[in-house]
């Protein structure tokens, strides 16, 4: 089945919003192995909006539009694809009920202009927004059927995923549930994860699809599996899913929706402990990564940033560095844990094998140990990859897993 | 004249890669004056980019092509467009000869398969690619004139500038240069800033060209300017420039490629002042926008970030909590400045009026002056709004303009 993405907005064809929507819409119709064809983007603009609906209603079997169902005059999704199909526009009462109520439950009185927002094209098939004025609607133009969705993020992604990609399963024959299982690692890069992870047999028949997304410094290894039942699909995922674990074993920083700050932060709460951070040349980041957490108030302690190390009383980023300035702010702020990362960034024009030494240390009441790193990059790689290490010697430490392995991104 | 914009490649298409060279391109058009009127994505697949070409080529006068022109086997803009044009590839001995002595120049010999990078439609314009292998060309598809960039967007960010838009400047019959002035400012709202500048006579009679970007807590004013000469360009612009950062005024931050901490460092610096920060809340979002920067290590001495106010003795944020903090971090460091930011998110779910309660605190030797907010918005907003304020307060007592006044955001 060929499926169109259709992306309308002024906002969006001029450059001024970058289109995030396009990109989460593709991806999701990869992960449920409908894959995207072509994708079009036209402004708010009736002559335009229409040539583009009868060329993708010529291309392709399916087409999602995204944007246009606002309350204003620019947003002509609604009329132009009324048109596009010989139709008047007709108010869905049911609509209009939906909407007066929703603003009824927040003491308001909808305003008039919301009233364009329940007109649909006749007989147009209605598509549930539980979280917005914007109702979505499917028709067929040309050989393709036409879902349309609101261009607020929230909005769009949970009717695409319980509205759209359902109808456009059943439409493409394709049957069951779909499930996608999502694996964060640090340190090994996607080329090797592919290598250690492509033999397994489900991936070679076919059976799971494994995809992998990089957000350096992380790696995203998703497995997209579809079953006829919840129970047939979680028999076929979860000896794969243990298989994955196993392999990437302690490279894997957090699954689905966890984060390495999330699961860090968890360790330290779940035994009671607590964790102060100093850190050179990162300048804050890790900090950043840590103290805004939902919880941290109970965990973290406190953060020095210091863009010189001197300032701390101490030189380079090096082991006795490290161990140094990890164990006086341990003592200093009384945390059962002190995370000291030191970096010394190559001085000197950007060259290709420049890059920063690293020195991350970790003192709690049994001592402290250390775990030096060469990456290589510019200051924003070696910086984004020295926080990243860190919070992972921290999470490796508190797990009992060794903190010295080596990772892809270093040369020693 | 009608310009749409074709982006290639199965990265872009499936959605694993956000398409900023989209938008990027988009933005320079219109800001040129030449607007953007139609986008498309297709794959790595010469029956799509067959018909994406015919398709804009019936549509557009000129269409600005990204991506297809690397060295793999994936790679079929060339190919695709000589097949349009129905003429046959034909090698580039120039761009053969530049491509070997930049591998020669690096002690490098030249892979195989470059060479592809220099087969170029017969009779296709050369398109200069000054830092890349993957040259440029323009042909004629139907009634549109075709420009290939690459996808690597520092390469075409250049190309664009250099190469394309005064192509399509000529071929539009639009002559002269053009400039973009850019402001920067921090406490003003897009509408207001639209009402308090688009009574200027050049924007009313569209001899500059007034827009706006809003990325929270910034603002970013655009005017673009076309002239005959950068002289009769110099001579429209300069009053306009001088009376729109009159009217801005202090909310002006930064202009054109400055940033609002490089602005902040170099009052310091020129001054021969230090400055170390504190932090509540914020958790190292202050400090990550000073400490990593070029110049810093000669000004920022250290920065401090607690959870929880009680970590730094003192309670809430407030004019006193503020104070205290400063004077404290001032007597502890030496710096010359010290900036304390103390920000008290509302407790509880989150709802429509929440926000949180900022003060900011500046000690130097003169004593310390005291900023206190309200700002509206979930825990993200506060945050950015509340660390943009703090480098703003700093800004402004070291340029000896008022810390107190009013900013759209803020509720009194």
């Amino acid at each position: 089945m060929r499926v169109e993405i259709l992306c309308t907005g002024d906002e969006i064809l001029t450059g001024k919003t970058i289109n995030t929507n396009y990109s989460h819409i593709a991806r999701r119709l990869v992960e449920v192995g409908l894959g995207v064809h072509w994708g079009t983007t036209v402004g708010d603009d009736r002559g335009s909006l229409l040539q583009a609906f009868r060329q993708a209603g010529e291309r392709a079997d399916a087409v999602i539009v995204n944007g246009g169902l606002g309350p204003t005059v620019d947003d002509l999704s609604q009329e132009v694809a009324a048109e596009a199909c010989g139709v008047p526009l007709v108010l869905s009462d049911y609509w209009m009920k939906r909407m007066e109520e929703s603003y009824a439950r927040r003491g308001r009185v909808m305003p008039p202009n919301n009233r364009k927002q329940a007109m649909l094209p006749q007989d147009a098939e209605f598509i549930d927004n539980p979280i917005g004025t914007a109702c979505g609607f499917a028709v067929t133009i040309g050989k393709a059927r036409f879902f349309f969705t609101p261009g607020v993020p929230r909005e769009m992604r949970r009717m695409v995923d319980e509205q759209v990609i359902p109808r456009l399963l059943a439409l493409s024959g394709i049957t069951g549930v779909t499930r996608l299982k999502r694996f964060h690692s640090f340190g090994i890069g996607e080329s090797r994860a592919d290598g250690m992870l492509s033999d397994i047999p489900a991936f070679q028949d076919g059976s799971i699809k494994l995809g992998f997304q990089a957000h350096y410094p992380e790696l995203e290894t998703k497995l997209a599996v579809r079953g006829d039942s919840e129970a047939a699909l979680a028999a076929v995922l979860a000896p794969v899913e243990a298989e994955v674990r196993r392999r990437l074993g302690n490279f894997v920083i957090a699954e689905d929706d966890q984060t390495l700050e999330g699961v860090v932060l968890g360790a330290l709460l779940a035994k009671g402990l607590s964790v102060a951070t100093v850190e050179t040349a990162s300048g804050g980041h890790l900090a950043a990564r840590l103290a805004p957490q939902p919880g941290a108030e109970k965990v973290f302690r406190k953060s020095v940033v210091a863009r010189n190390p001197a300032e701390l009383g101490i030189a380079g980023a090096n082991d006795d560095a490290a161990r140094t300035a990890a164990t006086a702010l341990r003592a200093e702020t009384g945390a059962s844990h002190a995370l000291a990362l030191l970096v010394e960034m190559d001085d000197g024009p950007e060259r290709p094998d420049m890059g920063g030494t690293v020195c991350i240390g970790i003192a709690d009441a049994d001592g402290a140990v250390t775990r030096p790193a060469r990456l290589v990059g510019n200051r924003d790689w070696v910086r984004a990859g020295a926080v990243e290490m860190a919070l992972d010697c921290l999470r490796r430490h508190l797990l009992g897993l060794p903190v010295d392995e080596r990772i892809d991104f270093e040369r020693r």
